[in-house]
């Protein structure tokens, strides 16, 4: 069977859905290179249930890539090995919130975040981004209204990096600003990151967590968009409380630690030095399609169609103009021969705030395919205006 | 690091806690030969996102083996892939329960299912066992007695082949029995059943879930105790309803199914033939082991200490005689030079249930440590009485 959905639309259309990571970027070589390596050198460890935290030669390579990086000082008890950062998001919902609590999150947001949250008895609620990402704004006003209908905000989850599904990165002024109504609010932020290596002039600003001088934030990272997402290998930093407390879940402490096998392949790929030069070469590549996108935007979209510029990541967000619908535009898409995200799964009240929006992925499709994308994404947005 | 905890027993004392396999019986080879191949031929869906279900090829060979050893004829919709049986009891706890709901248990019960199960919002109660496993009896007056006290009973999780901790199996009488009571108070049944594959002469009853005529069975399997635990591979077989529920939780969604990487090296090992082979050695080995060990505790064991004798699996489970304690026991213990996990952790209620038992794996230590570690246990017994 094939592991790839078709994204709904019919077969052979070129499937504009998906935010994945193109297979042929995989280092598929030096991964079974690794994966020999592994297990030859350490396949006891890698075969094994594991310590809580995880692999331990990983730990240390992660600890010493953000110090490099990033200038984070951060001790062994600080980082632990996830099951990607979606494991990590599901932890944090599961140890961090109550019955009845409410989720903050962007609008709009990861829809599979979205759903990772709703399997958690907790309520959602939105707050609306602009160019600079989330509204802090918005933000207190929503903070201090659900503190006076006798709610419990008690998470925000929020990806400020190049995210998904928008592009846009939550500026280096608003950061602090979301962490100082997180002190007043007693609210746990959940940083995801995932995207921060995927810059493509300069990186984004410093991380939330190491503005945070509370220890209020857990930051979430992955290799699955750096490396390879079927590894499903991803960590999380936070302070030691927090880390001990994940480090102690019924699911890691039964599990042995996060997936050791594949933990072990990937620390010998990093301990290789193969990392970073496959970062730089993601880089170029994710960078080249972004402008190849942007200029096939800019040749064929009609007059007010909006879109996002992204500085790094996977994802432009286009805006349709009234009275457009993105559903309509879909149906004579796939007849063109394009499938896509439109926008109402990203929005908690998806129906009323999506509706105008559709998610483009440069990830995925090779440059060709991308400006025939979209070629074709206007002549669909032309034939239903 | 090590990633082999002391077990809390000071270094160098034989860990007679781990209900770990032994490394020295993977098949590190093979595995090493397997990830080459599904990264040389199946790269790109083994490190990429996969289908919800998981990996294709594995869920195939798991439904031939099912029908092969069991009889059990499964469609595709009624198999998904988990990150081990952990992953699969957590996943069920999100989605098939309610805060307040009450979870039974039995007593004992596998100490990381207890702390799996402690981080969801639900109460927990236990339901003593014999001989032939859990008391149907006391699970009939239990349920009448939570459902006159206004609770909801929810789940019941059972290991009924060789559990863990008690070695002790479930008859094929009180099956049928377990299912009645599960129909008349809308239960559902989590058969963790890892250890079905490790008998010694005779395979397990037929399953509770191949006994369900009414679809409130969700059996586990893992690849953890017949292959290697660090892969994190498991499965569950449910109804469709179930396990398209567990497919579309957002763990599964946002993930892309359960380790696709380590998944396809399973399914290349298993789709090799090395599978069946494999588990033979295992059962010969793990047979061997219990002999040693059943026969050591026959020539060290003071009167009046009691232990269990499994037709399969990793454990005994040891009693001791009135008024020891088995954590002074531990303490003497210890200085002799062994470590080993007491009752306590195994109930719902430690101190008061567990404080005459000591779990004795047999899975992990080899003969001859099998056989000091009894002599030295016995020691201790006999210096605390």
């Amino acid at each position: 069977m094939s592991d790839l959905q078709t994204g709904g639309g019919p077969a052979g259309a070129l499937p504009l859905a998906y935010g994945h990571v193109d297979p042929a970027l995989f280092p598929t070589e030096q991964l079974a290179e690794a994966a020999g390596e592994a297990l030859a050198q350490q396949g006891q460890s890698a075969l094994n249930y594991g310590a809580e935290l995880g692999c331990g030669p990983l730990r240390d390579y992660l600890r010493s890539k953000l110090a490099r990086d990033e200038g984070l000082a951060l001790e062994p008890e600080n980082l632990i090995i996830t099951a990607g950062a979606s494991g990590a998001l599901d932890m944090a919902l599961r140890l961090f919130t109550r019955p009845g609590d409410t989720v903050l999150v962007e609008a709009p947001s990861y829809h599979e975040a979205l759903a990772v949250i709703r399997d958690y008895p907790v309520k959602l609620a939105a707050v609306p981004m602009d160019g600079d990402g989330l509204r802090v704004d918005a933000l207190q006003r929503r903070l201090e209204s659900l503190v006076d209908a006798g709610e419990r905000p008690a998470l925000l989850y929020t990806i400020p990096s190049f995210q998904n599904p928008s592009g846009v990165t939550l500026s280096a002024e608003r950061r602090p600003q979301a962490l100082e109504l997180a002190y007043r609010h007693d609210l746990l932020i959940i940083e995801d990151d995932v995207y921060r290596d995927i810059y493509f002039e300069d990186p984004p600003p410093r991380s939330i967590f190491q503005m945070d001088t509370h220890g209020v934030t857990i930051r979430l990272g992955s290799f699955s968009k750096i490396l390879a997402p079927g590894l499903r290998v991803g960590w999380a930093v936070g302070t030691a409380a927090q880390v001990e407390r994940m480090a102690a879940c019924g699911l890691t402490k039964s599990g042995g630690g996060a997936n050791p096998f594949a933990a072990y392949v990937a620390a010998v790929f990093c301990e290789r030095g193969w990392l970073e030069p496959h970062i730089v070469g993601l880089r170029q590549a994710y960078r080249q399609r972004r402008e190849v996108l942007l200029a096939a935007l800019r040749a064929t979209m009609p007059p007010d169609v909006a879109w996002t510029e992204p500085a790094g990541g996977f994802f432009v967000w286009l805006t349709l103009p009234e009275p457009l619908s993105a559903a309509e535009v879909l149906q004579r898409a796939q007849r063109l021969g394009i499938t896509f995200l439109t926008g109402e799964p990203f929005f908690t009240k998806g129906r009323k705030q999506g509706r105008r929006h559709i998610r483009v992925p440069f990830s995925y499709l090779e440059l060709g395919d991308l400006t025939r994308g979209m070629e074709i994404l206007a002549e669909a947005i032309r034939q239903s205006a």
